[in-house]
């Protein structure tokens, strides 16, 4: 079988990068463009040196390939790949730009008319674990963000076996690096460093897409709180999710133990979904594509607890994005992918 | 006015160093003994450098005072201090040994009989801001834990003011210090660092305590679930809580600032709790004994989300053990924590 | 006595907040002006919350003052500081532009002609412990850099003792804190975490301020190679400091202890260098205004080794500003500067 | 090709477990035993969830295995390995017990006699580039520690050139991991965190490591001084070595030039030692086998100033010990190895 062509679009992004570290010695791929606004004409390896061993220089505009990701900003993410899923090329794009089905919805979150509302309908949400088959036959896969995976795999197993009143709070907790390579103050070293913060309580951009994934799983609407917060590390995502239990289960440890088969049952043959029995920490899963998942019940209250935990670029991001394009060029889904963590 | 005599016992802890510091130059008291099982005999600059211009050896037991500051670990505690009292000794005891009011609870949550129940009745819960004037007169003073001083003073005006349905989440973040000087994997530098864990799932030790002040606010049980996390910091706690608004609030941005004002009008006149008008960050208490509460609601879902934040050490623990002090022995309650948080 | 009316320029950087934190509740001084460039108009507190306390509010210009301290970045600090000069008013300038004696340094080091060359003459370098006298009477303090503090401290009495060749290395690691408030990428925190990175091999623009006050003490030249390094941690520097010994003391241990009483002796009543017998730690400072001086000899070498660590927002700026300040008004020199380190 | 059987000793070590980490898809390997003193019988994943895709339970005796990997203590290394070399086994030893040449080196720096002073001779110090030949032929290879390869990397070219006086200074600065999984005080996280300190200036055990292998390039003696710091973050060495040029370069920018001539000619061809342009991060080695080194003269004073980076589990351990396995049993030396940085 001959390599796929692949592109980078704003490799210099934490995402982009990432991306790039992961396709590094992916044997069904050869690596034809990788574009960086700013920083056009140098060498990767002088604006990542832990990239320098794939001597590429930085284009400014993108080239040929079979497929492409996009790790821009929003808004011009969508006007950057519109041509390119005109010409037939196949995008994974890192951006909310096709994440909400609901055209209204961007300016609403986002602040923009959507420049290209019909191609919404064609873009597949790339949560794999989801939607794998379509993803496989999409053309325009608009890949999660890295709090709603982390949301939507903890919720999912629940939702589905309908033990979710609808009534459920996410309260995340996230490193640095999901506020990306652009400077600001919040990601000054000495304002983030010792500290926490919850941000965005007036509603984060990223609950629309958990609130329109978790009712997807069982049509039904949820008043869902999603409060997301700065925690001084670089990378992981943290999500304890609470929900009033729907009463289905067995009462005590046994219906602990049938919220646990639920969801390794769910799960069952997933390589990047990991049912644990401890709770699990960020920690282990830095640098890869897995998501651990600990359901429980807290038995005082009878409320679902569930904590799920990943790396925001990896699972979060990139790592799923090249899942998602081995899932689309028909490789092992793992290719790539199968590093351990990097612990301690 | 002639000098309290003060003791502190177990001064090699953190809580313990954490008041000889916030003492130091204190004008209404002297320090008249400190106590450290291991380290008896040495200067207490060579435990703590940062301690050593108070000029102070460890002592291998309590000497005379009028006030004592028990920072010893639960069950040690209790039996360390009652034949104090006994002897007419004030104690401020920062272990969690006579803060339940129910002394069934002990075994069931710190794995032992309570060897003077009988004390329990006697003690107040050192919550300044709400037992004030019983911590004045007051011979035994049970200093809150760190996680119930952030929760309590979260839930206490919208409890007070009937907005809680008595379904409550805590859902908090801690900084290490918390789990004191003692070594521990968990505690371990490595195994810590650039991770975030959710942890005691099945019930921690201050779910009791905090279920048993909110429920004394509005004499209503609460179904109250209370998830604590390490998070890669020295200092500090943020909690965040939700509950279903009881829907007594006007509807929209109003009912913001009602609840807002509501908090304003309980916390008038405390120096250490201010209600904050920004989402705070830990690093905003570093420290100092104040803490911040924001508090808001959800409009999609109408559930009220507040947000507390503190030093652990400090309004979490010695800091709010000074201000009692302050209380009981009749001096301005900020003398000796009048110094600013630490920042960046 | 009647307070000190006191302004500070740039109150909205680092060392210009931290002067702010140190003077409130000085008996002896009245803040009578801040300004602050882009953040005139708002309340100090809205930029710095943990600085509400002090009620005022950011001013466009300069008011009325008995002394000012300047926190200007370099240039524009010789600017406007030199009118006021002009007008009487007494001036700690935090910046460079005063620090180097040589007008022709500023072009080489800094990238400006020195804008009024006259005054470097009138000006005192504000390293306290060596100029005390000078600063009484002072009209203008240039008010010591970061690493300059750390390495003069601990060079000087070595120096004057005669006991260094002349030949020295100093390795300086810093805390992020000390690269400002302005954003930059090796100050971003997915950067600059996990990480260490020498910088400014070429010449630090603290390398000239080093050598003219080590070269000083002894009026001969001096071969210092000075290299700082970034490390992941908000405040502190420490530096280690290597220079061959001149021969002048006993050979093994006795060397060391001769060593150390010359330190000890040097140091001799000074509230904040204290020259101890432990290694220090950087977190031993956090938050004082102290610097812990550590002399040694490498005895397989013959190699003086002498560590001093200090926080390079107090000692290292705007606490020796303060502690200029005290003894240019004639208050005790520790006013506003008594708390003890926070630790841990 | 059939599969090598390989076995870890003490596999819940830091070492231990980054062995298997790396291990884990090596296409030419089996890992046939994995033990652990007091974790036998439980699965490595409980102990270590980031290696339970390898499906191993821990062992409380080593089995059979055509090479081995210890990553005990110093002493008990020497004592487990020693039986095992005599059955004809070939052993990796990641302590420190076969380092030295000098068997009465033990009683001094290490504090014990020697048990098998014999075997010393036929081991081979495993710093891979300098010792390849031999270690391809090796039955015991005595795996170099973290300082020490940090350090003699980044001297050996300048050595070899003759351009070392023998007057040295190595500044390290290490990220806490290097102190292993066992509890300290020094290790505790509130203790370490937000800190530098420098230790062991009375003389470190990498010390003696260091200088006989500088020793050996040349054969000449060197005054080296090595003050180790420990900075807070996990994985990373950063060490900072400067010498007084001999005076072999030319003068100025050219001399600089010629030096990194000579550094990039004598790296040339190897993947795992990159001679770089810019100032290296430790970050840019996380999780990597690369050593970066970055030489240059401080020209002001003549100085040889070389920084080296690394992280000090992989090339400064575990990742070494696999570069010495895959030269010992004839595979691609970067086999299991080829993994880039996880950045940021």
């Amino acid at each position: 079988m001959s390599k796929a062509k692949i592109g980078i679009i704003n490799v210099t992004s934490y995402m982009g990068a990432e991306v790039a570290r992961l396709l590094y010695r992916h044997p069904g791929i050869e690596l034809s463009f990788i574009t960086g606004r700013s920083e056009a004409g140098k060498k990767l390896g002088q604006v990542f040196p832990h990239l320098s061993q794939l001597h590429m220089v930085i284009d400014s505009a993108p080239g040929e390939a079979d497929l492409v990701f996009s790790a821009l900003p929003h808004k011009a993410g969508a006007e950057t790949i519109a041509p390119l899923v005109d010409k037939g090329v196949r995008v994974i794009d890192l951006s909310a730009d096709f994440r909400l089905r609901d055209s209204s919805a961007y300016p609403l979150w986002y602040g923009f008319e959507h420049p290209v509302p019909g191609l919404l309908e064609e873009a597949v949400y790339g949560l794999t674990e989801m939607y794998r088959s379509k993803i496989q036959r999409a053309q325009l896969v608009a890949n999660p963000g890295c709090y709603p995976t982390s949301a939507i795999l903890a919720l999912a197993p629940a939702s589905k076996a309908g033990l979710l009143h609808g009534d459920v709070i996410v309260d995340s907790k996230s490193g640095l690096s999901g506020a990306g390579r652009a400077l600001s103050l919040k990601a000054h070293y000495a304002e983030a460093n010792e500290s926490v913060v919850a941000y965005a309580l007036e509603g984060h951009r990223h609950l629309p897409e958990i609130v329109q994934e978790v009712e997807a799983i069982k049509e039904g609407a949820v008043a869902l709180t999603f409060v997301p917060h700065l925690v001084p590390m670089t990378r992981g995502i943290l999500s304890t999710c609470y929900a009033p239990s729907a009463g289905k289960l067995s009462a005590g440890e046994r219906g602990i133990a049938e919220l646990r088969q639920i969801y390794r049952d769910f799960y069952q043959g997933e390589q990047f979904v990991q049912v644990v029995d401890e709770l699990p920490q960020t920690k282990h899963t830095l640098g890869t594509n897995i998501c651990l998942v600990y359901p429980t019940i807290d038995l005082r209250t009878n409320r679902l607890t569930i904590v799920s935990c990943l790396d925001n670029l990896v699972k979060g991001g990139s790592g799923q994005a090249v899942q998602n394009m081995n899932v689309m060029l028909g490789y092992s889904e793992s290719t790539g992918l199968e590093q351990l963590a990097v612990y301690p």
